[in-house]
């Protein structure tokens, strides 16, 4: 039977709800997951769970289900049960779903290893919103993208709103952090064609080949991309803008050029 | 010499501040807008402005002076000045920029007049959030797209979060509200080719052809589509997904599709 807990003084409630704070986060360099759905794709994954906190009441339906037989397949979890008042403690404002995670904050060092013959790379420069980066992540888990690369985030990728923007595809695609003149260096050794989306970009992005290995590279909406990508072996791309508005939200961008990536890449 | 308000108790401003809330629009037959560049597209559409609230020293910038100039160059626009005590009560824990309008609610009225030729339609069924009708319809403004359609929606089309999130593009992309019933008699009667977009869709969307007159039907994120689109005459399509999650954002589908169709209609 898993322990039950029903103190919000619990000090592995505190320590876990501490987690909220990024400072917090790099201090214990441990993160903070929540939502049913987000649980159940990290334990798929093999992403290694140190504590899962459990509200029975408040686990209800089919994926609450899928989770808990998932739970009970898996012998060394360590799994707390925890009533309705701890779980709101835990989840701090956040939509309570009954499950909590915590986990060591993951390696996100680039690496080679992950990447196919042909590889689909994603890059998103400067990123702030944890929301632009969990969208980005289920548009990459869709089309099967091979990695996701933050250069000069502004956020840690790990932290949970992004984990819950991603709805827990951040655990399938392998998301590195690193500055941009790290990941360019890596760009170019992996052999990757190099494409940088730019409202004024030279070619619009249907007419150039993502069929070979390809990295998508996008900057924060409010800066755009530095400097760095200006280079001769970069492709200056754009969307076609037909309307009263000059520029899209950069998870739009990213969707539309991943899929068409994938479209290209399936003919 | 532009009225001037320093007062946050001004009638004027009470009650231009209590249309934040949905039943003070729906009494009021009118509707607030925030922040320069959707005023400025709104001014740019010929959308007419009741009134229009400026705060001289939090307009700063390029943008900020494209709407001055603007403004200057219209006759008839009620415009007040205010103090940056009246601007923060009327923007009501929004980002302030020094600019805010009142506008009478739009006729949102199916209206077949719109149309060009060869129509791109894209249908929101059920919408509740209005930052996803917002990213559509900044993509259906980058498109192109004929009109946007929300189908038995769940949040008043002109609320000024769904006018922020559009960045002023629903402005510029007409926009209509009818109940699904209206919608579907509406498309049939255009004689639009209707497609589905659902995640058991039998058809890859890049497997079809978008060319010809379009109607893309998207359903909330929530609820899908309702069994209306189940006719003979709507082809199911679906992005594939080869992931480990089994559903898109709809502004991500959305994209997706409206930038295919417009890729074919160019080629």
């Amino acid at each position: 039977m898993p322990e039950r807990i029903t103190s919000v003084q619990n000090p592995r409630i505190k320590a876990a709800a501490k987690l909220r704070q990024r400072r917090a986060r790099e201090q214990q360099g441990r993160t903070i997951i929540d939502g049913v759905r987000e649980i159940d794709r990290a334990l798929a994954k093999g992403f290694p769970l140190l504590e899962l906190f459990l509200c029975d009441e408040m686990l209800v339906g089919a994926e609450a289900d899928a989770l808990r037989n998932r739970v009970d397949s898996q012998r060394d979890l360590n799994v707390y049960e925890i009533t309705r008042d701890v779980c709101e403690k835990l989840s701090f404002g956040e939509r309570a779903e009954g499950a909590v995670a915590v986990a060591n904050y993951p390696d996100t060092a680039l690496d080679a290893s992950v990447l196919s013959a042909s590889p689909l790379i994603v890059v998103l420069e400067g990123v702030e919103k944890p929301g632009n980066l969990g969208a980005i992540l289920r548009t990459a888990d869709a089309v099967g993208a091979d990695c996701m690369i933050a250069a000069d985030a502004r956020t840690d990728l790990f932290n949970p709103n992004a984990i819950r923007a991603s709805l827990g595809t951040i655990f399938a695609v392998p998301t590195f952090e690193a500055t941009t003149a790290e990941t360019f260096a890596f760009l170019r050794a992996a052999g990757v064609q190099m494409f940088a989306a730019r409202v004024e970009g030279a070619v619009s992005y249907e007419q150039v080949s993502f069929a070979g290995p390809t990295a998508l590279i996008l900057g924060s909406e409010a800066e755009g991309l530095s400097g760095r990508w200006l280079a001769d072996d970069v492709t200056n791309i754009r969307l076609p803008m037909r309307g009263i508005a000059d520029s899209l939200n950069v998870s739009t961008t990213a969707a539309v050029l991943l899929y068409e990536a994938d479209r290209q890449r399936q003919h």
